[in-house]
């Protein structure tokens, strides 16, 4: 099973590594397994020139691996860079989340962090958003978190977790009375990250839950 | 499906990776997709402190991952070590054929490589050697061959890589007449090894192949 994918985006210097550096631990001691996945549009050289994995590399074996007592370690050739998707199917299947850094592109639902002191605007559009980290506040419609709040976070990332480790939920959206058709992943994310902002609510566990989100009606503030 | 694995065994010093080194391109140019292990009973480390994959590492993400166009690495914790055959079917099931460099406590049928100047022994037994290389002739069942035999070498391990391939091919061993059960492995493995040896000989393709070895009997002698 691929375990849900979140790409933490964000303008260079936004804070993204400092943001997961902190976040991590708090999704281990909840008792997460997580994988990370940075991705290095420059390419990057983790082998040394000399080292007998290099030279077999260069030979031409397309996987080299390591293997040591408490930490292995692949390096693969592609013809073609791998999507998120891919590396997490291929290679991360025993995690229980994956957290990616950078993937601006992904059309996965991503968290963004933004730190007022590097930029006042977000990179992504409220409809590829999951939710936001910063110290700004956004006009959108999806959860925000301050730059401490790790604890809100990971709340949302363990519902993402619990709701694809529960299986399928059944999640139905209503536009306007009018049921709008949501593809799996879609439905599992909406699922999770409804749950997980749920989390400290006792009475909704288990439970069905609907979220009813209505435009403000001039009526309510006359 | 994993793919076939064969451990390349000897003294520090006997010439392992400068064989692999050559051994390599060739079976590269013969269309094979090659992978490699490396056995590092004492630990590395590829990854530098303060690199955004190192603090995350530390952070506790249990298996971390870099992703370039076109190269990818991961990195995984482990509190166990995986034995060969666990990383070959997890980590490299798109490789034709694994080749591993040290493993020498491996149950999988190895080659021996050993120069004459670094020991005159060879450190398996007779039975758990697929083949020799060496610039010494050993009194072995097993097919030898030289330190520069890269050809020969290939042609067993192109065998084997095409018995795996075709599926399932039976073997049977008869010892004094009588059929000795072998696993599939054994059985794939064997049929690989003769397959590959007798590469040069057109006749034997795709045909049965019955290969009895006598003991000499005092009569042929006399």
């Amino acid at each position: 099973m691929t375990p849900p994918i979140v790409p933490f985006v964000g303008k260079s210097g936004s804070g993204k590594t400092t943001f997961l550096e902190k976040l991590i631990p708090e999704l281990v001691a909840r008792g997460l397994r997580v994988g990370l996945v940075k991705h290095d549009v420059h390419g990057f050289e983790l082998d040394q020139p000399g080292k007998d994995t290099y030279r077999l590399r260069q030979a031409g074996a397309v996987r080299v691996a390591i293997s040591a007592p408490q930490q292995f370690a692949l390096i693969g050739q592609v013809e073609e860079e791998l999507t998120l998707e891919e590396l997490a199917q291929r290679y991360l299947g025993d995690v229980d989340l994956v957290l990616a850094e950078g993937y601006k592109r992904s059309q996965l639902p991503k968290i963004e962090v933004c730190r007022a002191v590097r930029s006042q605007e977000l990179l992504c559009a409220a409809d590829e958003l999951l939710a936001v980290v910063s110290d700004l506040h956004f006009e959108l419609p999806g959860p925000q978190f301050g730059l401490e709040d790790v604890a809100g976070v990971a709340n949302l990332l363990e519902g993402i977790v619990g709701a694809r480790q529960a299986g399928a939920l059944h999640t139905t959206l209503y536009v306007d009375g009018r049921e709008v058709p949501l593809k799996p992943f879609i439905q599992e994310m909406l699922a999770g990250a409804v749950q997980g902002l749920l989390a400290g609510l006792k009475d909704a566990q288990g439970k069905t839950i609907e979220v009813r989100i209505e435009p403000t009606r001039l009526s309510d503030t006359n």
